[in-house]
């Protein structure tokens, strides 16, 4: 394919021509050489009956990837067809049953189950097929991208079948897009949806970021800022219904489902009613004829994504109710279209006093949420942040996570760069997440891993989720830094599988982003699996976060927050620094987590390094489990932070030439201005922990006292 | 008068009726009574002949504030009158000249002459009449304005003939409003003079406001802001100028010209020429042929007041030019028609390295205009801002205003209250200015007041400007804190006569919008005079600055501009705190001041406390002159600053009853934000201090260490 438009063609053999639009789906040709030859013969004729809408463009896709990919035209030939081709079954075909059959029985309890079975070249019966199915068609359209991913990943490979499935009924992107066309912590231009306060009418963008997310199997969207203002409110109307309409079109051909963020106070906004209380019938059955409105425009509408009580959002609280209730009043409206309410946990006071010591903002969901364990209707989803404050660079999980056993949860990640960067520095996040995700805990006595908890496996909810806050924008990169792209990616390959190893998305993305050829993929998967250990060595240190420039969050300011009503404080003054959440003498946050995290993270010596602040305060002199002393750590790890940034920048300068210019300086113009940022952030942080203690570092290094 | 729509008649005998819209110049009855009756008998009559626009203004405002303080309705009586009466005689008539001529010589020179010649009221042959006169038409009409206070003042009083006279020629108001009607550094709603990106055409609030301009004597407006964008470059083109006419004609009725800032970069923007290099010919021709376009639609424009080379601004500097030579150019395309360019000298570094040590910032201004002296055109007026750095709270004055002897001079001060409270917090600014311009200094071994030297007195030099950044919008009371009208009111004054006694100016101010009555005018007037000490008390201290939030400027950040590029640090430590601007171990800032300053300045033994840490940086335990440590200084003036907002408070209920309930409550609510705002101020202060010292209060108070 390539979408090569205006870029030159460069000499290097191995360096493929690429656009940054095209993201991982370039299907770039060069390497079709090495596939062998019946794989191309085999790939020249393709069979598919499927009539549904997202079944042609799995065909489409599949025509499109083969054609990329190796070179060649396919023909579309019928199924009977006893000549070598490459099959896809519709889901209930003979085939399709014939083997899914065949299949262990725990793959048949997945949401969802792709299928490849690739056979042997020279066969008997089966004339050389590779067939692809899957239990749905969606599944088969995420099936077909599988397939095209190990045909561009492993060229050279005589059998190509695989099994891929996943528990997670949700997998879903949350946009945080105004209808102005501006996004809410966007960093790589515009809103993809919205412009001048309408749904935009040029499909075709949308289109194509359906396409990149179909390939990573997420099947949800949600457009709108889940802060809802006046305008926002209207996304419920006839006003943009007709054009939602036609958006959710585009998205349900790649099998996706349109959600929308309301406010709360909807029925105040829109309909003047004089109140917004879930109790109240006129509320009640407004809400519902608004959803049968809405079903009646957007029949497959996933549903609605609220944030209520939260960073003074409209919600129950403000007239007594509880979460349940506000959800519950919601879930009732959209049950007879079969909608879900996905409601936010991240309800906390920002009108915090700083001076206040015995409110601590990470116990508020916790608070919040569990007495309400149970409480919620069966098509309400409460979606979770993974860590208990916002996102920082490293914090512990959710305590929530592992506490809710009778309500269904969707875990939220972010994937733009809010607090880790901006698309300006290089953070690939799947190793956070991983770390977060695939940790275990104790659920009475027996270890569970989180990844079972979220996916609703560790009892009888029916759904489990992943949501993540998107990434991209009208940037002609999609996410501003070319690499941040990993984390998109990344964010489809989490959802689907949340156990799934960092390394291999990485190389996954890598080979098909810039292909496999070498010096170019180890590289960049080199650069991607440290970047978010770098990250974090040259900004806030020890897990204690929060020393980011208020407002833009980009760049340090060490007290920007220590002063201010958002609950997010790191006490330091000339002795010592961090939070103190033990159960003694603290907040008693620690005891929010179970058994098998309590005891370690409440003591100061079984605490590990990475989070000692977030749960102790403590001397600069105290020692880590490192050795080293924390303030010798501060200095140590934000020299070596800048260190690491150039190096990184090194690398990259080394591929020079073996990857295409454009993305070349691209990529290097963002790491000139990680290594401001980083050098920025080294020289604030030294210099405020040296004023502070007057430790001297024990290198000696430049400190601008 | 009293445009009291909608407000309810209060009961007390001494409460005045009043709109806060009305400011100063509600003329309210009430006062009549105590009037002898020979005065409102020779008040109820009126005689005028001036023909010209302004003389006409002159004459309505009599007949209006003769009929709102005296409760008369005068009849207009032919010159020639023997009955008692007022006459407004014009400048160049018989009886003008016949007044004017008794006058000390010294009044002769200056720029604006108004006199007043109250008669005896049983005399002989002048049949008893009150001679209202001056050199110019506009005169006249501040003449009447000066008559109407002292009636309204000194009621009682036999004679109220006066004699004013100012030395400077520009008294001018800069708004810093921008064409979508925004308004940078307002915080009284929009801009009155831009909306939508036009030009206003409404212009009755424009007409209301020169009138309130005119009263205490203001003579230009530059409309908008300093910083012009891409839209407001447009104001120079026929897109804007008809508006622009409009509205200058409507100032020209009270005596006001018309100014606008311009962009450096104009030719650039408007006439796409590749450079706007000040020497490059088509570039100067441009500017001429703008000017001649601009002049004839406002042949009495002002002229352009230019912010260059300052703060991203494009200017002079960008082509290797100085900016005399940037100022000159501009200068010779106004020449023509009479315009004067403005020219701030508000240049520095705003991409300063924070730990660089070598900058100081306090030093730009001079170090940039000081060699050029003698060098600008004389219808190029520099504008200097009275403090170095930007309208702190406390900064000592800027040395170029003592040290520029061949340049004409206008010193900028801010009205609007941006580092000062932002019209939330009471701050009564003319102390303040009045304690920098009424300073003296050494010139060439003798003493000379600033105030002469602005005016153009200390040598030949033909123009002398007072500039005031405007503090009002579309708000219904103008300035947000109808008590901030004051400083409006107070700008004026200083504009006329530098040396103006604040405490005389508050009463005038309280005694024209509230009454002369008690309890109301000594209690208004104490708050006045003590607000500028009081805001100063509770915020950053010892003349160091800068602790406030970046961005808005309101509220304490103390590290919030410690890290960044603008060149404004405090270097606080565990030890100490304060910038070292002496000579021997510091910047060389104090050296620019002249004989009479720079050795005390540069002396800690001798620099006066409140500048302390403005030029010394100090350990916390170093003795002020007061006794006390630096630190408990600290302690004891952010404990105290609390305190007297509570006194402020205190004072201001204390009036209820006495005053409109509409002004009493809109107070009453701004002292609510004040005392939460100096809270905040004293214990993130007070804390990070302590945080930092480790040092006990000797008081013990509570501390949120």
């Amino acid at each position: 394919m390539g979408r090569a438009k205006g870029y030159e063609q460069v000499g290097a053999a191995t360096m493929l021509r690429s656009d940054p639009y095209d993201c991982w789906l370039g299907y770039r040709t060069g390497q079709e050489t090495e596939h062998p030859a019946w794989r191309r013969a085999r790939c020249a004729a393709v069979a598919s009956r499927g009539g549904s809408e997202v079944l042609a463009t799995a065909r489409d896709e599949l025509l499109r990837g083969l054609s990329g990919v190796l070179g060649v035209v396919p023909v579309v030939v019928p199924e009977s067809s006893t000549e070598p081709h490459v099959l896809l079954a519709e889901p209930g075909s003979v085939v399709a049953r014939g083997v899914l059959s065949h299949l262990p029985e725990a793959a048949a309890e997945a949401s969802e189950l792709c299928v490849v079975v690739d056979e042997e070249p020279a066969g008997g019966s089966g004339a050389g097929r590779t067939i692809i199915t899957a239990n749905t068609d969606a599944g088969c359209l995420h099936a077909v991208f599988a397939f095209l991913r190990r045909l561009q990943l492993e060229p050279g490979a005589r059998d190509l079948s695989l099994v891929e499935c996943t528990p997670n009924t949700l997998r879903m992107l949350d946009h945080w897009d105004n209808l102005d066309g501006t996004v809410e912590r966007g960093y790589a231009g515009s809103s993809i949806f919205f412009r001048d306060g309408r749904v935009t009418t040029d499909l075709s963008r949308v289109r194509d970021y359906a396409r990149l997310l179909a390939s990573v199997g997420v099947n949800g969207v949600c457009i709108n800022n889940v802060n809802v203002g006046q305008q926002a409110a209207a996304l419920l109307t006839t006003d943009h219904l007709p054009d939602l309409a036609s958006l959710a079109r585009v998205l349900r051909r790649y099998g996706i489902t349109l959600w929308l963020s309301v406010s709360f106070a909807s029925p105040i906004m829109l309909a003047t009613l004089p109140t917004a209380d879930p109790l109240d019938t006129e509320v009640r059955s407004w809400w519902s004829d608004v959803a049968a409105e809405v079903y009646r425009w957007i029949p497959d509408l996933g549903g609605f994504v609220v944030k209520a009580d939260s960073e003074s959002r409209p919600g129950p609280h403000r007239y007594g109710r509880t979460q349940a209730e506000g959800a519950n009043m919601l879930a009732a409206a959209l049950r007879p279209f079969g909608g879900v309410v996905l409601w936010r946990a991240f309800v906390y006071d920002c009108n915090q006093d700083w001076r206040d010591r015995s409110t601590d903002r990470a116990r508020a969901a916790y608070d919040t949420f569990m007495p309400l364990d149970g409480a919620f209707d069966d098509n309400v989803v409460v979606q979770v942040k993974h860590t208990p404050l916002d996102f920082q660079v490293r914090e512990p999980i959710s305590p929530l996570l592992g506490a809710l056993r009778r309500t269904s949860l969707a875990v939220e990640v972010q994937v733009t760069q809010e607090y880790t960067g901006q698309q300006k520095d290089l953070c690939f996040l799947l190793p956070q997440w991983h770390e977060a995700l695939s940790d275990t805990l104790q659920v009475q006595g027996s270890t569970v891993r989180i990844a079972r908890v979220v996916s609703g496996q560790h009892d009888q909810r029916p759904l489990g989720g992943v949501v993540g806050v998107a990434n991209v924008g009208d940037d002609p990169s999609w996410t501003g830094h070319v690499l941040a792209q990993a984390n998109l990616y990344a964010f489809g390959r989490l959802a689907w599988e949340l156990d799934v190893d960092p390394e291999l998305v990485a190389w996954e993305w890598v080979g098909q982003t810039f292909g496999v050829a070498e010096p170019v993929a180890s590289t960049v998967v080199g650069m991607l699996l440290a970047s978010w250990s770098i990250y974090e060595s040259y900004t806030a240190p020890l897990g204690v976060g929060w020393m980011i420039t208020p407002g833009h969050h980009y760049g340090p300011d060490v007290d920007g927050y220590e002063y201010s009503r958002w609950g997010t404080y790191h006490f330091a003054d000339r002795d010592g620094v961090g939070v103190d959440r033990t159960v003694d003498t603290g907040s008693g946050y620690s005891a929010q987590y179970d058994a098998s995290r309590a005891p370690v993270y409440n003591d100061i010596a079984r605490c590990p390094d990475e989070l000692l602040l977030f749960f102790h305060h403590v001397s600069y002199q105290h020692r880590l489990h490192s050795g080293k002393t924390v303030i010798q750590h501060i200095y140590d790890s934000h020299f070596e932070g800048v260190t690491r940034v150039e190096w990184l920048a090194e690398q990259w300068s080394s591929l020079e030439g073996h990857v295409d210019p454009i993305r070349f300086r691209e990529v290097n113009e963002r790491f000139q201005c990680q290594l401001a940022n980083a050098r920025q952030w080294r020289d604030v942080i030294v210099t405020y922990f040296y004023r502070k203690s007057g430790a001297p570092d024990e290198q000696g290094r430049s400190i601008y006292a």
